[in-house]
């Protein structure tokens, strides 16, 4: 199966440092040498290899970018327009400013200017260049995850774990300036003592963090942040690259009626086109003007342009009620397949994006297995779902009923068969590791 | 004329602090308050205003981005085939590694492996950090424009100036962390001893410069360069972003034999669609195995599906050769008219982007003029031309014959004429300032 992709992976590794250029697209992230790792075509939830075979998409939904599902037909339409009249000259596209309002519109009423990037990084690393000049201090107090820059790496300086709750155990940063040595701290979501001594003792100018990834606020958490970060005139940040637009039309924020002092949108934004915003106070932005940030590409015309009508689509369809209300149900129903075949796991993360974790010294194991033998039912699996509209409860079944099947080889697993038996090849990566 | 453009620019500054992503692009670079700032349709050379009054650029070309003209047929083609089958997916596109390995053979034999990004800054920054890593030293010497980014504005937290010869006079950093004071160096073009100095007391692991921009190498510098870099072991790293593609088939280091460990392209590699790349020895390139370097909007479809046809049409129509000699004769007639009009004037920058500075007190005052005449004649126009391949030789001349009428006014304020008798609205800003 998929001999193609594979052979072009094999080429990959050989002219790319890695194989690629995000982590959680590595073919050895599911299963190695047997994942699929290229596709020809996607559409809704369905991706066709390289073969032409036909996958249904119940994993990443390219990694949280496709709420609508892949290659929408009235987004696509308006890229296309747009780029067939020219993606860009000397001069401006007017859909950015467009794109400005309608963000402000939606966050309001803290959000009252934007700038755009065109990837999470480069959002993050402008959010922290303006908050840092708006603060005058440059230390930042950081939890979650947010981005590959020299800012947020040099958390791990000081150890190789600062990151390890927040990205990934024991990360390997080569090459960050080791100047920036404590200027970043991680604090644990929930821990707002913890927050507290370190704004306390290292002259915290902006408190970054995601607003909810696995697990949900306990005991006025967010309320507690934006306490602090008001009395102590912090710059307070919410990256809602992951979270934006899967609970609410707009940040996961307004869910809990916190206002930030400004949020990073990414990913669903522009529904599989490349855009990313920084939304903030007038006052925390305009600090933009005392410093230089400035990028050819950031003007191009097809992000602003699929970033429109995603929204657009997502206002008219509430899709963010959709995904939610099918994340429940999956969550529901996994941990009912847990029960039923007396499996331990942890069920976690935000509703429309759910995720699983067996309780074994097999987990890693058990998520290979899932992925082999839903790959056999031509399903892409592992253990999160990144829910999207084009999900129906019939293929969110067909899903489940696939997992039913592997639970049950899981469960015997633990009663005693080799779990090495059953797998066919070998088990796959977890984190960050050298690859040949 | 324009209001509609000015009006939505207006707007901009509103909601976008700066008004838009990219210094180059703002309206009062060129001419304040006139300046036609968006654009509905560019084609060939060829952009049209929101009024759709059509205007030929002999400009900028979206900051040097389109060398095959605006809106290339093929070039688009290509991208709406590949986004029609969906422009994202949980697995990768199969173009990239096609554009790694074409890379690779246009960079033979130095390059070896590939990564890309989206933007010319970011496309620096993983250099930074990739050559960082290969050589285990932090500190960087650097020549030219290198982005937006911490690592290379830092060079200004020494004094304000470090940067006025290399990016623009007294440049606003603020935000950027003061820790990194002392990790960047500047030298001067063509100042082998300065580079020495630097490299012998300031610990320097990586080199990183333009290899031409204003002016040619002299007394073999490059040579030289290349040399010191070597018996060091200090990585080399040449940014191609602007140079790359316009004087030959790859990096304008071609033309003087001198190869780099690492080189950046940007800009023309996709003509008006947004990718970049990183190109390097195997060696030094693995590094980047050990550094988290990942974005998930890295991995979309667009920006390689552009390049690979891009380079196609470069190599079929020998782009750079066209737009050489295009460039060649701008700058020989512009020279000529300076002497006509007994002007004295620098004609300066690599033959296919000619540009000119008008040696008088008044210099900015006459760029604005140039802009608000050449505006009126249907001509955008300012003091450097990004030659494309729709240039034609007609279209060059008419642009010449209005200069030359331009040259002439210049020539009677010179003689005494006031030019703010001439000037119908502000005058150009130069450099970076706030604006409102």
């Amino acid at each position: 199966m998929s001999n193609k992709g594979q052979k072009v992976w094999k080429r990959a590794k050989g002219v790319i440092p890695g194989g690629n250029m995000i982590l959680s697209k590595r073919p050895e992230m599911f299963l190695p040498d047997k994942w699929p790792a290229y596709y020809s075509k996607a559409k809704g939830c369905y991706i066709w290899s390289l073969e032409n075979e036909k996958f249904i998409d119940m994993s990443l939904m390219g990694v949280g970018t496709n709420i609508l599902g892949y290659s929408n037909d009235d987004v696509d339409k308006a890229v296309i327009e747009n780029i067939s009249k020219g993606n860009m000259s000397t001069l401006n596209c007017s859909e950015e400013v467009e794109l400005a309002e309608r963000l402000i519109d939606i966050c309001s009423p803290w959000g009252e200017m934007v700038r755009f990037a065109r990837s999470g990084g480069e959002a993050n690393a402008i959010a922290v260049r303006i908050a840092r000049a708006a603060s005058g201090r440059d230390n930042v107090a950081i939890c979650g995850y947010h981005g590959w820059h020299d800012w947020y790496l040099s958390a791990n300086l000081q150890s190789k774990d600062e990151l390890n709750n927040h990205l990934l155990d024991g990360l390997d940063i080569d090459g960050v300036p080791r100047n920036l040595t404590n200027t970043v701290f991680p604090f644990e979501y929930n821990n707002i003592k913890q927050l507290e001594e370190i704004i306390n003792t290292k002259n915290i100018g902006t408190v970054k963090m995601e607003v909810e990834r696995n697990i949900p606020p306990e005991e006025d958490f967010l309320d507690k942040v934006r306490e602090i970060t008001e009395k102590k005139n912090i710059v307070l940040i919410f990256d809602e690259c992951t979270s934006g637009f899967r609970e609410t039309f707009g940040g996961i924020s307004k869910k809990y009626k916190i206002n930030p002092d400004m949020s990073m949108f990414g990913k669903a934004l522009g529904n599989g086109y490349a855009i990313t915003a920084v939304v903030g106070k007038e006052e925390i932005m305009q600090n933009a003007q005392s410093s230089f940030i400035s990028s050819t590409f950031w003007s191009e015309r097809a992000g602003p342009t699929a970033a429109l009508k995603t929204l657009e689509i997502m206002e008219k369809t509430e899709s963010w009620k959709t995904i939610t209300n099918k994340g429940k149900y999956i969550k529901k129903c996994i941990i009912e397949l847990g029960v039923k075949n007396n499996i331990e796991l942890d069920v976690f993360g935000i509703d429309p994006l759910p995720s699983f974790k067996i309780k074994s010294k097999y987990s890693t194991e058990y998520k290979t297995l899932i992925s082999q033998e839903l790959l056999k039912k031509k399903i892409l699996a592992s253990n999160s779902v990144y829910v999207s509209i084009a999900h129906t409860d019939d293929l969110i079944n067909r899903y489940l009923d696939e997992l039913d099947n592997v639970f049950k080889k899981i469960r015997d697993c633990e009663n005693g068969m080799d779990i090495n038996q059953l797998l066919e090849g070998p088990v796959s990566q977890v984190g960050f590791k050298r690859i040949n």
